[in-house]
Order: structure tokens, then C-alpha cells, then sequence
């Protein structure tokens, strides 16, 4: 099984593509929309995609990807984002000026910078890529703040772990696919909808889910691609493919212009109901 | 009248200040947080703040600090973001190898990379900056995807306007202070709440704006900080300081965990009703 993500080897996508699929090859990708492509032409069997971090929110793209495109959510699963501080075997803690990282990981690490007055933070495009970096380029002055995958990867040295200030940081990663396949334990329906522009338009669209008892894990809208300021409405429910579901997506497609089921699959975990 | 903002002169925030205040000192910060603290201790007097874009999505950090700082919204700007290719004076488009500009920006104008296969994009933390730093390193074989107002602000030229290849590319800014005071002509409330955790909850909460037929332009779930899967819910609704509005507030605090009010202010223009 071969498994596309975006980014580097070595990265938190990698680590969440082999948690869902453990035997899979993972396949590293520049851009999401090559992800898609790439599950789409069969080149992989599936792909792995940070859809929401708790911290710093959705991955906007991501949501617009699976609205247009005609792939399917399979499963789920919540990765535990733990920074570490990567460098050259040999390199001494004391010995770092320069400390790469995507500007995010660079933010979610803000105590280490403050008792690290010599540690200079310098934003890089990618946290996996900043430790390829420092060990391509051979430098000795210089650190990563990256996965611990991206030491293995890539020959670094973990110096300290858990870098992070906050340990509520969770990146939520979905597995899609092209089959349109149900997991007989499927438990959660992520759709996508967007309503007529008039008053309580929302308020009628989910009431199909409120009259039937149907909790919902999360609603978010999101600005149309084109339209601005016309939004698309995300939503995810915590039922499978049953009879009620059944009901209220029939329900809902009577009040709304377009509904898109964007995959029915096994939850992580107990979520919270709103 | 003195206006922060997060990030460097020349930027889009800048210019988003300069709108809502047309004749303000704009304070440059390096984080939003020093935004807010500069706001709040009176050292300024408002901030211009991005808190969506039309492609990219929501400025999750700008929700976060709305929610646990007491700033108040006094309006909004949407700003049509268009992206420019500047260079030092001198330096021909056929010279340029390097294009420097913050990853969002880039992805922003594919096109222009397609029909000029000798230009590669190179990520930077800040558009503005980019310009900074080709000017102020002497770079002739460089440019940046900027806003035009950093050509201005660093000496630079614009060598090609209008690098975006979505037209319908839009920020909208928010205008915060400290004071609560409400414009006579508002007619806009955004304001953040959480709800009990059972089935429901959300369409009981929608229920106050839909019985009084309050149109709301804007709904979205943010996790909350330090609780993740827990959520927040940020409401934008299409109505000032009347009669209404605040029966509706009553009553959403009667089926919220707490609500909050972000702000009340003129619209920018005809929202979108969901």
C-alpha cells in the first residue's frame, strides 16, 4: 500500500500516514493538490492530511480540496504534535545559534526561546525540511524544531524533547481515498453544504440533524472558492451510514442547494457534541 | 492617532490601517500578541487586524485573542489583495532567478511561475519583508510578491501588477480598541460563545437569532485553547445595539456555557445571510 502525504518524509503527516496504514510506503508530495492528484490517478492507494490542529486551527486548503474533489474520508486520527530540538550528531546544545522551523512550530515553542537567550529562531518553510537543512548543509551552529521522525529520516540528533509550551496540541489528519467503501464500524458522516441566502437558512439546515438527535462533533463555514463571502458549511455528525443518517441527509438536501458527503468512517475517539 | 499592526510597513495590513484610519501613525509588531498588549496599555490606539481571507481562510490566533482579551471591535475593511512582482531599480524581469515571498503569496500566483520558468519561488516569513530584505541585501537577480505599498515603503519598483491568479482574493480587517464605544450607525455583532456539551445545543443556540429573525453572515468552530474537541463558537449577526439583538443575547445566555461580545460596528458592506 502506498500512501501520499504533503510535505517531507520525516514530517507529522508521516507519522499520522503510518499510525492509520502501518505497513504503507509513504509517498512525499509539494503540494495537496498533487496529494489529490496523485490518489486520483491510482499512483497511491491512499493519502494522509492534516485537516485541523487545536491550536492553530483547520487546514483551509484542505477543506477546499475535498469539496471539489472526488475523493472519499476512510478513517481518522488524532496525532499528539510533540517538538523536539534536532541537530548534527556531535552538536552541543551550547553550541546553537540558529534555530530552524516553520514559523508555527517556531510560536508553539516560545518558553525554550526565552531560556535559551543564544537560540535565535529562524523561520524555514517546513519542520522535517529544516532538519534535512542543517544536515545537508553540515551546520554545526545550527538546530531543528521537528519531529522526532525527521532525525531518524534524515541522520539528526533528538537533543531535547517536548519542546512544546502547550501539551493540548492535537493535529486532526484524515485518510482518503478513492473507494467510496464503509467501514462496518463507521461511526461519524462529514458533509459539506451550502444553504439559500435568506434569514434562518442555518437554523432549518440543522434542525434536520436536532429533530432525529443526531449530535454534531463540529460545524464550520468556510468562504466558496469564487465567492466570497458566500460560505460552504462543514459539518461532521456522529452517526454512520443508518437509517437516521439517511433520513436527515434527504431531509437536509430539500433545504439546502448542494450536499456533499464527504466520507463516512470510524471516529478516533468519543468527540465533543455540540 | 496611533494604529499597530502585526508584521512590517508596506504590508496588506498596513494598507487595511490606512483605510480605517486614514490619517493614524501605523506601529509595526512582530507578534499579534504585542498587538493587543500595545492596545491595551494605551500606547496605541487601535489595531487593523486581518481575521479572514477569502481563500485561505480564518486568522485562527485572531479569533483566539479576541476571545480571551478585552478589546472591542469597531469596524471592519475588506481589502482586495493583489499581488506584485518588485524589484530594485535597475533589475529587468529577464534577470530575475529568485522570487521571494511568504508561501501563502507564492501559491497565490502560480500562473506567473508557469510562464516564467526561470523565476523559482523561494519562501519567506513576510511579503513586505521580502521587499525589505532584496533592497537592503543588494539582491539584482532577486525579487518579491509584495503589496504595492512596500515598493513605497523600501525604495523598490513595481516591475508586473496584478500577479494573483483568483481576482475574487479578499481580507477582511478588523478595526480594535479599547474603548466599547458603539457608532451611531452599527449594524453588524460579532460575538463568541460555548455551549453544553449535549445534543442539540447548537440548534437551541441558533434558535435565539431565527425566532427574532436575525440574519447571521458568519458562523465557525474553533477548538478551544487548553481543551481541545471542546469548541467556541464565533457568530457574526446582521444587527447593531437594538432591541432585538440584545433580547437574542439574553436568551443565548440562557442556553450558552458564556457568551461574549467581540464587538458591535458598521457593516462593511451587504454580508451574505445564512
Amino acid at each position: 500500500m502506498r500512501v501520499a502525504i504533503q510535505g517531507e518524509l520525516g514530517s507529522f503527516s508521516h507519522e499520522a500516514a503510518t499510525r492509520m496504514a502501518p505497513k504503507a510506503v509513504v509517498v512525499p508530495c509539494a503540494r495537496a493538490a498533487d496529494v489529490f492528484d496523485k490518489v486520483s490517478s491510482g499512483a497511491v492507494n491512499a493519502a494522509a492530511l492534516p485537516i485541523e490542529n487545536s491550536l492553530a486551527g483547520t487546514v483551509a486548503e484542505h477543506l477546499d480540496l475535498l469539496l471539489t474533489r472526488e475523493l472519499f474520508i476512510r478513517g481518522e486520527f488524532r496525532l499528539r504534535i510533540r517538538h523536539n530540538l534536532i541537530a548534527a550528531p556531535g552538536t552541543k546544545l551550547s553550541q546553537i545559534r540558529n534555530v530552524f522551523s516553520h514559523p508555527v512550530a517556531l510560536d508553539q515553542c516560545r518558553k525554550f526561546f526565552e531560556s535559551h537567550r543564544n537560540a535565535r529562531p529562524v523561520p524555514y518553510y517546513d519542520t522535517a525540511g529544516s532538519v534535512r537543512h542543517i544536515m545537508s548543509e553540515g551546520l554545526h551552529d545550527a538546530a531543528a524544531i521537528a519531529p522526532r521522525g525527521a532525525a531518524a529520516q534524515y541522520g539528526g540528533r533528538v537533543l531535547l524533547a517536548g519542546l512544546e509550551d502547550d501539551r493540548q496540541n492535537f493535529t486532526r489528519f484524515l485518510l482518503i481515498s478513492k473507494s467510496r467503501k464503509v467501514d462496518a464500524s463507521a461511526n461519524k458522516t462529514s458533509i459539506a453544504f451550502a444553504l439559500k441566502n435568506v434569514p434562518g437558512a442555518l437554523f432549518k439546515a440543522l434542525s434536520v440533524f436536532a429533530l432525529r438527535d443526531i449530535s454534531l462533533s463540529k460545524i464550520e463555514s468556510r468562504p466558496m472558492r469564487g465567492r466570497p463571502w458566500e460560505y460552504v458549511f462543514f459539518v461532521d455528525m456522529l452517526r454512520g451510514d443508518d437509517e437516521p443518517a439517511r433520513n436527515a441527509l434527504r431531509h437536509l438536501n430539500e433545504v439546502a442547494e448542494f450536499v456533499k458527503v464527504l466520507g463516512i468512517y470510524p471516529a478516533a475517539s468519543a468527540a465533543t457534541r455540540a
